[in-house]
């Protein structure tokens, strides 16, 4: 490695900062310089609906380090000895005499740089549907801080006013929240039948789907956006979808992000098969003195092996690392990502890493599914919410394919386990055994992510038939005669039900005395309030002698369809 | 397996109902009895700090499931067709004729019966100190339902009144926290020098001993209880130490608990080196055809391999379903624990697993420490708070040894981090490339425990040499000299600072023109606040040329000693 290395850095928000920051440390000697073409630099981009709702007052709060020290051109010059040529844009990369032809913003004037090493950190850039009325005033995406100062302002303006939000992923409930504390009336549009897309099963995104309802916010599945209405001073007024027309002071786009590629599709390096750049573990794309990291570049998904494109600021900082590593002649690489992800609405919390239960349909794999809905901590405890896990498990290797979790209280602790265990390479029978930290405020004493990979480990070896809520509706969909036994108490079943014919009321308590009133022709699919005495109720009748019962997973709790609730 | 197997189960708190209750439903036609010397169930033993406290109002709250269903003698017999014998003693097993001798508490009746299996799950009893008055009315312990009756009546009519609580493990950290949410005024005397006893490296209780004095609770470290004092109607008046005597309506005595092995012993079963009783890993004792878990048996340290005594609860019900598995045929085995704990006090988080820095120095491994301290979610969010992380890495096998974090903050999702990379096998660096779920609300961009991974992997490739605080004020005790090198800004100085001769203050923006006033021959030891600026600062030192510069882990804000505060 010569002393006076020469590395650049195109791309100064998440990767590239923390590339050309750890290869200074490594090696201070190099020569670093980033080339961002907007002002700023490493600011958290995925505060900006933090700071759109107003809870983060300055957007330079989202530039600073933890201890308050703002990573300005300054900082990274004085204190990193790291070279900033901010408002600059990359024309063209030499590949040949390894030389970036830039342009500065500001001055115009031409800039030349050469390099030995160069990162692509060039991120990626918001999807603009193709309809009508995207370039009206008053309709904006999110991606950058200058974004997020445009919406703010006019939120500020336009408090009581109505937004549409078009597109239910992370970035729409979030900023569903975030407009919500600003004041203003919001309509959520999704194309989709559900929201976070394909991130979620249905009967996980149902819960979601109820705190939009639970805040008076509307959301509208399964509609397409046709087009944006303007007024004649070429201001937004109205979005018009195949369903209806909602009047509109402000509208968000956020239909997802992809990578920004055009730069090396003109260097002609390699683009891999999901659209972003094509990079080996090591980051280097096909050009070995090119590394891409970050939003622009490809990971490869931990559970299948195959590409994925999964943009997230935390996955950022890990490709900036081992770039660095590597730039510096250490061998780091990347092992992949999950597709974890997790976001708040109001009040409930929704994480989910791996493959949803259609996603590994999809992709051939013989699965087993848990329904685990139980307190976040000990239940005598005022302050036990609940949370609902469920689990994707590859029936033959019995490893853990993907978790959602979702509910007021703590999922993403449980979240966490789960992508340790995946990357791990164990089973989900191993998270049984975890030695879980325990103590009443902070979980129950066989934590819920230890329950549910008992409940995995049952399936496994066949303890307990059971149906999952989506199946037992299709059975009912389908007219199928069966007994849907509920085993809760009167008080229980008066408070709360499912509304069916086949819905039969003996409480666990009462079962063994009441087995007269239970054919043992007929199929019978138990179930409680979180299917622990549906489980029981199985295993009793089935002992008893029944030839054909099941239980219901989840229980009431988790039937994501309409049901009766008193008062 | 015969189709009428008899189970006898001695002990019904949390192993043996557990195990019971498995065993059903594994085997609906088992006859499984439950013989118990008390007449409650299936309790949350851990949660009786709760019920002191009056967090939980009824001790039934207890004794339900998370669904409100009341584990009483009823809910066993007629919901899971276990036979409950409560209020009955076993006197003698004749292990030769598989038949139990015991004796009802409140007929006086002999009862004989016969088992095919037996599981011993009679728990741990409370250790009473070789003192003088620890039979006084008003010293209580706390193990069962009636002691903590017994308190809460007493605790409610002394509110106001002063308590003394003799130890400082968890059980006195958490009822502290009991006491003082009943108004009462509380001393706490614990004969080491620090709370959780071993538990916790010097740094890290600090921080908890912070927060007794935050809330203005004595606590009395190193100070050794020579006896109670009483009046002369027999009731506690005062606690009288090696330093002083203590005024006391109530004494709470805490110091830890012991196995049950009374009954083994008697039985002539083996017992283990740590005193409890010693199973295999299938929980199987000497006796092919007895069983034994929860607070009576022995487990195996998941990191030494050697037998170690650690009562949890959450332990207690894994075990309940290892032994439950066994009997039915299932060959389960327990992997051993972590030692993993957590609690809280007020508004402090601290949890352990595996060994501290001086276990693994006592038992010979060469290891490298991180600490990291830093905000547990986004900084720029006020809901931010912080949390310190210690590891302690085999620098051989780069495996984590253990893990202790402190602090306001989300501590419990860190640390089951930890905890499942323990159990993976894998190293400490495994943890860097977890996909942990990121948002704003939930974690920063890089997660402190993925921050912490990346600092040892720092450390194991050499990459930055450091000291520990602890290290850092032996050099100091030691009158060495050298350069106590504070990186802040001047207004951090001001507010908070180590009050040293050593200690010389340059901003790290002013580093690479201040040379000049940094003699080469000196050591220097870089800090900031938590330390990242430290690290910059030694990169920067080093990389100029300096031959013998260091950072200090953690910065000022690990500094477990006094340090000058503003204001």
């Amino acid at each position: 490695m010569p002393s006076k290395q020469k590395i650049v850095v195109i791309g100064g928000v998440a990767c590239g900062p923390k590339a050309a920051s750890r290869i200074k440390r490594l090696n201070p000697d190099a020569e670093v310089t980033i080339i961002e073409k907007g002002e700023l630099l490493s600011y958290a981009g995925c505060g900006l609906p933090f700071y759109i709702s107003g809870e983060v007052e300055s957007h330079n709060e989202l530039m600073a380090t933890p201890t308050g020290v703002v990573r300005d051109t300054f900082f990274f010059h004085k204190v990193k000895g790291i070279e900033i040529k901010n408002h600059t844009l990359v024309k063209r990369v030499d590949r040949k005499n390894k030389c970036i032809d830039a342009i500065s913003i500001l001055s115009g004037a031409n800039v030349e740089i050469p390099y030995d090493k160069l990162i692509l950190a060039v991120g990626s850039k918001t999807q603009v549907p193709p309809i009508e009325g995207t370039d009206l005033n008053g309709v904006n995406f999110l991606q950058t801080v200058e974004d997020a100062r445009k919406i703010r302002n006019e939120s500020g303006a336009l408090k009581g006013k109505k937004a549409v939000i078009i597109g239910g992923g992370l970035i729409g409930i979030e900023v569903t929240e975030a407009f919500k504390k600003q004041g203003m009336e919001i309509t959520v549009i999704e194309m989709l039948d559900k929201v976070m897309g394909q991130l979620l099963d249905p009967e996980i995104a149902y819960h979601v789907h109820k705190e939009f309802a639970a805040n008076g916010i509307p959301l509208k599945l399964s509609e397409r956006v046709l087009k944006i209405n303007g007024d004649d001073r070429g201001n937004v007024k109205s979005v018009t979808t195949d369903k209806g027309e909602y009047p509109a002071d402000m509208v968000l786009i956020s239909v997802g992000v992809r990578p920004n590629i055009q730069l090396a599709q003109n260097m002609e390096l390699e683009i891999g098969e999901t659209g972003a750049i094509k990079v080996d573990a090591n980051l280097r794309t096909s050009d070995p003195d090119i590394y891409a990291g970050g939003d622009c570049a490809e990971n490869i998904n931990r559970i299948t092996g195959k590409p994925m494109y999964a943009p997230m600021g935390s996955t950022a900082n890990k490709h900036g690392r081992i770039i660095a590593d590597n730039i510096c002649g250490i061998d780091s690489r990347s092992k992949g990502v999950c597709g974890t992800a997790i976001c708040k609405l109001f009040n409930v919390n929704v994480a989910r890493t791996g493959l949803t239960e259609k996603m590994a349909a999809d992709l051939g794999y013989d699965t087993i599914t848990v329904l685990n809905p139980s307190p976040d901590r000990a239940h005598f405890l005022k302050e036990a919410k609940l949370i609902i896990i469920k689990l994707v498990v590859d029936r033959n290797t019995k490893k853990l394919l993907g978790a959602q979790i979702v509910g007021p209280g703590d999922v993403a602790k449980r979240m966490e386990v789960a992508v340790s265990n995946i990357a791990s390479g164990g089973t989900v029978i191993d998270i049984a055994q975890y030695d879980l930290a325990y103590a009443p405020p902070f979980s129950p004493a066989m934590d819920n992510i230890i329950t549910a990979a008992n409940i995995a480990e049952n399936k496994l070896n066949g303890f307990g038939k059971s149906y999952t809520p989506m199946e037992v509706k299709a059975k009912i969909d389908n007219n199928e005669d069966f007994i849907f036994l509920d085993v809760r108490s009167p008080q229980e079943f008066e408070e709360m039900r499912i509304e069916d014919p086949r819905v039969k009321l003996i409480p666990l308590g009462k079962l063994r005395e009441s087995l007269d009133q239970l054919p043992k022709e007929k199929e019978i699919v138990a179930f409680c309030k979180i299917s622990l005495r549906g489980y029981e109720a199985e295993r009793l009748l089935t002992g008893t002698g029944y030839p054909n019962v099941s239980y219901m997973d989840g229980g009431v709790v988790c039937w994501p369809f309409e049901k009766f609730v008193a008062g």
